[in-house]
């Protein structure tokens, strides 16, 4: 199992340098069944407010051996938390952290670069060290607009 | 991690008994870059061939003690290999297999139901002890058409 949490201190505090406001840590994504909830509810997403903006944010270390392994299931996360997110917080928009060495090592491929345009994957770049936001990265896909 | 391969002979034969013939058994789907694409051949997809038909078959046993975690594992995995898949082999069409147990327990689940359409993932039902195929589902997605 990777190391899940590795990174939330890390991007709390850079979510907090950048002036947000860390509203739930651990946020709770649920829908409707109670035994799909509880599953959900083991993964710590921060949500966190600035003005009026309201983001949501899942934290991925890529620290396991396989990248692809936990690409696979950051993606199929990622998909099911904007589902649930799209129909019990709206206005809250889904952001997948990912740290500055995973980002230039792995995400120029033509594989995760595709994956992500097509889903519409919004990425927050860090640096774990810093606990600094680099980088916030937009779609721009027909799909989801 | 999960028994990822419980079923794999099952799904084989219920195929052959269903009129297909096995092509490759695994059927690997790589990609460009060999570092993706060996973690990527570590998983045992199968493909078929009836008639003018070609498919490859992704088989999730849903052992685990999560369902909700394998989903989002199962989900990564099928967008990735389809999006390789649409540029390797493109005739092709890729399901997943789930069993009847298990379809019948989680996919009525409006969250795994949503996910299925939203995201227009085929499957294909079996029957493990029957070694039987009891249903293809084809979704009607627009944006897959």
């Amino acid at each position: 199992m990777p190391a899940k949490d590795y990174f939330h201190e890390e991007v709390r505090e850079a979510l907090q340098r950048d002036g947000w406001k860390i509203t739930h840590d651990p946020y709770k994504v649920e829908y409707e069944d109670i035994r799909l909830a509880i599953d959900l509810g083991a993964e710590k997403l921060i949500a966190a407010e600035k003005g009026k903006k309201k983001i949501a944010v899942e934290i991925k270390s890529f620290l396991s051996k396989s990248f692809i392994y936990e690409f696979h299931e950051a993606l199929g996360q990622f998909l099911n938390y904007r589902w649930i997110l799209r129909r019990t917080d709206t206005d809250r928009e889904l952001f997948l952290a990912v740290s500055q060495d995973v980002y230039e090592e792995f995400f120029p491929h033509a594989l995760v670069q595709g994956m992500i345009e097509e889903e519409n994957i919004q990425l927050l770049i860090f640096k774990p060290n810093e606990k600094e936001i680099t980088k916030w990265i937009k779609q721009q896909n027909i799909k989801d607009t």
